[in-house]
């Protein structure tokens, strides 16, 4: 007997992503499936940090200022990120086993990213191989998450693959040495189907059996050091990206051992509670990085609102993590799709009422400012 | 089959606006009309900025202080306004389509703004002929807030039409180049009536018939500049009024561009969601007119306190929009008269426990301080 | 037939005094007078400032500090004002017909002032004459609220009256030139129970009869000017107490115009909604007064730490208003008796808890600061 | 017939401290212990103080800093205080009457101190004589919490005894002079059972029977000088640890009197309701001992996010007073082991995810900013 979820492959009229959280949420309990549904919603501890993160967009007010004459059409939300073109600022942040909630996982996922003109980011505990994933979309671009393992020839594995099927760069994740503690899986005692393997991790042949999710998680190599990040650079020859960054002490580590990009986020609120939202997080960082590399934004982004905050305080990317799984539940590649446009749409919106029409305009004279 | 709707004509005893609402609210879903109750009440987006404009007051506390010894009788409320006498500093926002809350739409509304010695705007969207509109109340004072249309023609024949018909003034909306999202209308699947057209619009030879909301609005020309405001000045020989200004640098352009009045608004939450309530914009506005030029200020009125707050902080007008609306539901122009009354009648109460007997005094002695 | 309502005379087990308000209020829906009840607990407009009142004390807070050996017994909270010795710095603020909670009125609340060893406020609108009042319980010390008529004998009759009754001070409300629009007063229609007339007032010959209490209010005289204090200071030949004092400006004139004590008082949220706390009011209007006469504090006032907290800022004593009509209610003079004693037992208890085992220390020594 | 209550022996798998709350409140509701349950969990007046100690930590956010490159292995939490080594951080609060919730009282509860490998600390109300506390886990350091009688051969008795049982210190309270006004046990009319006395004071000879709460607590000497606890420290020849401490200045004056170490505490909010939380009081006080005597912590502590904040604030241990009867009461010593792991567990896995591997380094390089 084995998995089974979602096959839907539609668009999506969103009002909202909170009313497609809703839905989201209902059917994955009509599917018996709420544990698993609870694993994507929930956040670490008390969850403080996993509301935080959406609820603290709210002290950060746009004031809009339209009598500069700039307007002569449309909105134009186009950017480009790494040598890439995206026709908005807006990419996917991994997510594990996206077979929970749909069953072409990754495969449908990456196929909405490409339609949306969007770049696709293939987690660690991905359930398909990294060739499925890259085949069944291949011009479309996109990162590796890449966790390291206790053991360095899944590492060479794991980073080879990546590189064979055309990662445009390493994500390298510093989220500490420890695994979040989601109380609503302990309440649930949730662990992976035993039938939906992590395949990549799974395709390398001295990789155990039956691990189940902390075994797995107690793998990885918590030691991210500055070091390792020049190794891991060298060895693929790819840019790396290191995602997790909190403050900007790391984000000058970061930057002076040669990342690419540096990655605002808390996991969701997945990982610590207690942080601070990654909001709150971004003016200290921006002023770190100082535009030496492009800032990548997630956790808690909801709407257009959020994503036009969070360029006007120094991101340059933000990117999607649950939102994205609602859409690929709810709809499949089309659903993906969906979202993206349903934020792309909320972002022009901001964009054209706040009186600015392109990103670069966006990041000039867009005013966001802390309510006081 | 027609529209059919509130046909009353009744003085209101309203003991608050918040009640009023709700009989507004629970009347118009007897009618069935809760759509057109939803399209009124609602904001934009998670409607985080309609309630900071009303929930933001309560950050700003009076401090009476009545030991000066000026008092002498009754609390006088009369100001004026570009030549006009006004019994009160409270005028009428436009707002579209008062056909959905009574059957004789702005014609009731302007005769209610009559009998209580204050200002009407009539809207782009207005459901009858300005001229019938003006023919209701020969006498009454009023504005026209002007949206700009693509078609040149159609942009002459309106101003043509509002200055043949004795406006007062031209308001013209600064609301960015796009329209609120509102997701309640987006819900609801919202449209206008298709038999209560915007009269004045369809007046306009080649008007496309048939037009939806959306479509309506797509036609307005977003890009107002401040060359645009001259020209429409110079060509209608009125007063210009810029509505929709948010932040001090808008409100010195609009003035260097020739506005006679400065029109602080957040279209009551109904454009962009997640920006400043006007209550909180207004010092910093109200220090960069300092004193030029006249300020309006709306969104979020709902009291007589309010009004006193915002006065006391720098607005000359506070304007009225849903509250209008309900009193017209509820009571024809008679009911608008109540409304306008009930807020006088706080204002007064207000300024009479504050310590200051006139508007004068009022703006010159009252002391609101935000809440440290 | 007349109103009946409670003639209860018992010792009160009280907790705390919303558990008491409670109580009082089933106890009058009981007796059918919930419109009585809501004149009573009710405050003007929203009542943010009715709950802002009670609400603010939490922004400040006790840091208790107990290492500093003063201990040598139990804690004592005698005080005196004007001469008068007290055995608790609680006295009682002056409330309209408390024949609407109790038969007796203000003959019962007097007795239980009486017991408690502090000192009665009588109001302008008592249900008794003042001779009555003062008769039930000659040796108590009260004071006279005094609100100036539109007619000159009047004021002479009652000014006359509270000397020949030994009032040890005039009490002059500057609550500003009007009246509060309290909202539940005017939605239960209410006025005074026409057989329970404000007999003081009736006393005056010419007082017309049978008027409302807005129409009663309307006679009020709204101008207190300092000069008029002057005049009302010689006339009696009494102490005055400038009460409704909201900032430090006013404070100033009290003290200028030859105030014996300065009453910080927004008569519990009754008169303007949309105020700032007393306790808010407070820091400053004490460094405006700076010792020089003693600062009576009320409205908001729920328990000993709130005592607390008024003391270390700076005020001399603390009035009850509510509370005292709860605890006539629900137990007549033995009634008002439980209330002080409660307050009483309270203040001591923190006063021990906090290090501090007087006034004295207590003005001395407490630290109260505000949460930042 | 005596008091029953729990007899059981079982580890718990804790999710979260708020559901063994909850658990521990419905197993004594189903005892029929109900008011027992409200005299543990309740606060002093209206709990403000109660709620804030927990709710205040929310201000602090941690900030995790993780790309240092410090990690090589697992967090290890082992710490060392007044010479004895500990495996965490973490103690055990004084609280009376551990016989309320587990029938063998604190012999079970030093068992769980014991496999925990932690420090007892015996309240002044033990339910069981100190000796066979102390002969039940022979091993296990443990502090006395002794409060001073008003006998002085009482006083002798008490410290002789600890000395006699090898108490590592003796711990004074400095909680004022009085008694918290607790509003749940003046509802219930609490008292202690009959048959279950407090065996200490009781084996005293000339100590009175039968005394209530009130009484026994009336017996204090409230006047803790420092001369006193110059006088307790060269009786006992022990260290002693000052608890209850509010204030930097308090903080001081123990240090002056030669105190061994500050126990910052406002006991759980039972004391006087309206102070700040021990968390906002902790920077102020860290300030002032500026590492000169360690720093216990308690009030509030709900998780290892709680534990971890307080240590990066400046605490050097954290005790847990009500948690520790939550487990006492639903799995004997396994249930105190049980919460005293999953506390540990919570902080290793926050100094893992937040940078840091001992507590040397959580000293020096954590960073825990109050929200601005």
């Amino acid at each position: 007997m084995s998995y089974k979820t979602s096959e839907k492959n539609q668009y999506l009229d969103i009002v909202n992503i909170r009313a497609l959280e809703r839905q989201f949420q209902n059917s994955m309990k009509k599917e018996n499936h709420s544990a698993e549904a609870d694993f994507i919603l929930g956040g670490a501890g008390g969850e403080e940090t996993l509301r935080a993160n959406t609820d603290d967009f709210r002290n950060f007010k746009i004031i809009p200022s339209v009598m500069h004459g700039l307007f002569d059409g449309l909105a134009n939300t186009s950017t480009s990120f790494l040598g890439q073109k995206l026709t908005l600022p807006i990419i996917v942040s991994p997510s594990a086993a996206h077979g929970l909630v749909h069953e072409n996982a990754e495969q449908e996922t990456i196929r909405g990213v490409a339609e949306s003109g969007s770049i696709m980011t293939v987690s660690h505990f991905s359930n398909q191989l990294i060739s499925s994933i890259h085949d069944s979309s291949p011009e479309t671009p996109w990162l590796y998450h890449y966790d390291e393992d206790s053991d360095p020839g899944m590492n060479r594995f794991l980073l080879d693959t990546a590189v064979r099927n055309k990662a445009k760069a390493i994500v390298i994740g510093v989220f500490g040495a420890s695994f979040g503690r989601r109380e609503r899986d302990l309440t649930n005692k949730f662990d992976f189907p035993s039938d939906l393997p992590f395949q990549q991790l799974s395709a390398y042949t001295d990789y155990p059996k039956g691990l189940d999710i902390l075994s797995v998680n107690n793998r990885k190599h918590s030691d991210i050091t500055t070091d390792r990040i020049k190794v891991i650079k060298k060895y693929s020859k790819l840019p790396v990206i290191i995602k997790g960054v909190q403050n900007g002490t790391d984000a000058v580590r970061a930057i002076e051992a040669g990342a690419d990009a540096v990655w605002i986020s808390n996991t969701g609120g997945r990982q610590l509670d207690g942080t601070r939202s990654t909001i709150d997080a971004l003016p200290e960082i921006s002023r770190a990085v100082n535009k030496r590399v492009p800032i990548i934004f997630d956790s808690g982004v909801r709407n257009g609102q959020h994503v036009f905050k969070a360029l006007a305080l120094g991101a340059n990317l933000v990117a999607l993590g649950r939102p994205i799984l609602y859409g690929l539940h709810m709809g499949g590649s089309k659903g993906v799709e969906s979202v993206m446009r349903h934020m792309q749409g909320e972002l022009e919106n901001t964009m054209l009422l706040s009186g600015v029409k392109n990103l670069e305009e966006l990041h000039k004279y867009a005013r966001v400012e802390r309510k006081h």
